[in-house]
């Protein structure tokens, strides 16, 4: 395996720091170029087709794949809800509709209820794959592009203080995050969860053999006003019993009173949507600097551009 | 406010006589060019991406705008249910949709099931935000197409008595299309309507700011034969119960015997889908130039490419 | 009606012999170009709309017509779920939906769940339909695809011993594919499947017009060695109750028993997807060449290029 080159992207582990540097670069020039308005990178992908395969809800990570292939010139065919309207309702393979679609496409993004699903069309297809979600498991292209965000707004990924706030058994984004921060150095890592929602031993695990320091705390206020970057995610509601979920809210908010401890380089992420776990004003939202999750969201679709520019390109 | 210009459109109101009127012209414009299936229009939006947000079922409207989109060389990203795939499902508010959006788009045509759903919209959004629909509220680039088939038809905006049938108080076309005819003079609207969907007071209070005469008058048969326009509108059995429906359906019916009453010179509209509330055989829905409905759609696609040029063109 | 140009394409009945084998011959020539990625044909039907109007699920035919328009450079409106996002569901007919689509498509890909869906659409339309499945009726384009690929990979469509196994009274992949044997000459056919499945009595007297043999045989075993094509299908569950599902699975199931026994010029089709009704290994199914059914879905590609192509070219 070339550490500079991808055929397929399903976990965020693939990434070589090289490669992470070189698909920054191409986003920087990306995003400067869209900025721009320029329509000169809307022939790099011409005559490519993506084909989208969503068998769980997304609007976001749909649109910002599809706007990237978009705005390189490429095509698009998708499907809002494989689950339901596809062939997987007949009770087809995951192997066998990659099969078939890869034949109607050049790349397949897929989203799917089913840990390593990505993996899995991978190592049939003969078009690349991308993991846009699977299950509790990964969302590496989302990872990629919070990392290029720290990097954007704080200009360093090694010695930050990262707090990480939510349910981080099941959220797969803050486990793919984990997986890009173990390849910097120096980075400290505060988990703060409900007790029955705390983030996996394999991140763990993982995490100490990268030498990256973590710990546990359930008040992020005591450690707000020392922190470089909060990683605020969604108690996904759809993953927990209604009791539980009730116990969950509230303890895990981000408000104004939080915002005024943080430090005036600090940056808050947020993979989003988000519910109820951050409230704060849109005037505070669109206002303050260390509000960056819409940024974030915006950066998405520069990585995205640099990454099926990456697997497609000529 | 610049009265010839947009920067969203939301609701009929915010539309002057001759800004309607030079978007007729270039509607006028895009038709023949359609017509002449001449590819010069091609190459106005290219490189521009039209999102299409849709919580709430529509084909005809949907296809409409990206038929429009594609045949001014833009792209389309879009989503059919909103409501059940994307994030709404998970708690995201509006807003917060928008903002990531408009990230990833040029133009977001939204549908929504709550009133004023498109004017939050766009009031955080960064791009044209259109709204295609919102709850009880508006469909205002429903009512432009409905006046420019008018003028079409007719050759005039002044001086016509209009029938309005249906359920007038849950039907945002023909609310949206009084805003728009209160703007010119001297029309005569009479309102038909069963006792429990009568047309809102807020309609009936702007006529008379605007000095449009209305009346209302429980029988088609009655004033048919004096009529100009009748509008059509389903008696949308998604708004009432079972038993309303029942009382509703067989009261406000359209058919041949109706048909032979109206003048030579009139014409008959309806925003469609239609069900039961018109019946009249195929061949003469084809043959009779008074049927106006499937021209009126046809001119949706002209009218809502002058809407998307003016909104986005250079 | 000319022999060698269609208009519409709703039934495999329709196709004349020379028509097919020019067909076959525009489908080799997009095959060639596609393989060699070759942008050529990309703007033979540039500034076309294709409309898919999808009433029941499929991601495969879907993604096929889809692919097909986008490699000759045309765009694509569509829907996945007409029947429950369109105005399907507010009880709209099927000619007022192609009524109005028409206006915003240069043609229309119909799947319906109503036999004559198709041809109903076609007697209204301004734009060519295509059928791509409508009810228990047909599904004509595929069952060009599956001949194209006996041509393709037999060399031959005379003279042929075809098995066709599964659900033969439901299944429309079957019944198209029939109509199209039945224009060659001297093939015979044989139909396995469930007593209560059986082939329906239309498709034997049309094969007994056609002076094509046919008979009925309850086991697979019996014959498989001696002939030329199998054509698996699906017993489609959501065709028949829990109870018949349970008698018919497991009856009519191909797996490496039978392989070993299958002539080495034979070839395995199926219309896709398929579950349990054959059951191989992966790699198997990767080797042996006379697994047939990927490589038909990719010429489905070819096909839908040259019908699209030969309906909408210049």
């Amino acid at each position: 395996m070339d550490e500079l080159k991808l055929k397929n992207f399903y976990e965020s582990q693939q990434l070589s720091v090289p490669l992470i540097y070189n698909l920054f670069k191409e986003a920087d020039f990306f995003k400067d170029s869209c900025k721009k308005r320029n329509l000169k990178n809307h022939w790099l992908l011409k005559g490519k087709i993506l084909a989208t395969l969503f068998y769980e809800p997304s609007t976001r990570t749909r649109f910002s794949f599809e706007c990237a292939m978009t705005r390189l010139g490429g095509s698009i065919i998708g499907t809002e809800n494989a689950r339901e309207f596809s062939s997987a309702v007949k009770g087809e393979s995951i192997e066998d509709t990659i099969r078939v679609v890869d034949n109607y496409s050049d790349c397949i993004v897929i989203r799917h209820y089913e840990e390593g699903a990505a993996k899995k069309a991978a190592s049939v297809s003969s078009v690349p794959i991308i993991n846009a979600g699977d299950g509790r498991g990964q969302h590496p292209t989302q990872s990629l592009l919070d990392i290029y965000t720290i990097q954007n707004e704080i200009g360093r990924l090694d010695n930050l203080k990262i707090a990480l706030i939510g349910d981080l058994a099941n959220g797969r984004t803050a486990r793919s995050f984990c997986y890009l921060l173990g390849k910097f150095k120096n980075n400290n890592l505060t988990f703060i969860s409900p007790t029955n929602l705390r983030m996996g031993t394999d991140i763990k695990h993982y995490l100490q053999m990268h030498k990256t320091k973590f710990n546990e705390e359930p008040d992020l206020r005591k450690i707000i006003s020392d922190v470089d970057v909060i990683y605020m995610t969604r108690i996904q509601k759809e993953r927990m019993t209604r009791k539980e979920y009730r116990k969950a809210q509230g303890q895990f908010i981000l408000n104004l009173d939080d915002l005024i401890l943080l430090k005036k380089e600090a940056r808050i992420l947020h993979p989003l949507p988000k519910v109820d776990e951050i409230q704060l004003p849109i005037e505070v939202e669109q206002e303050d600097p260390r509000i960056a999750y819409f940024r974030q969201a915006e950066n998405g679709l520069y990585i995205r551009m640099a990454l099926l520019h990456h697997l497609l390109g000529e």
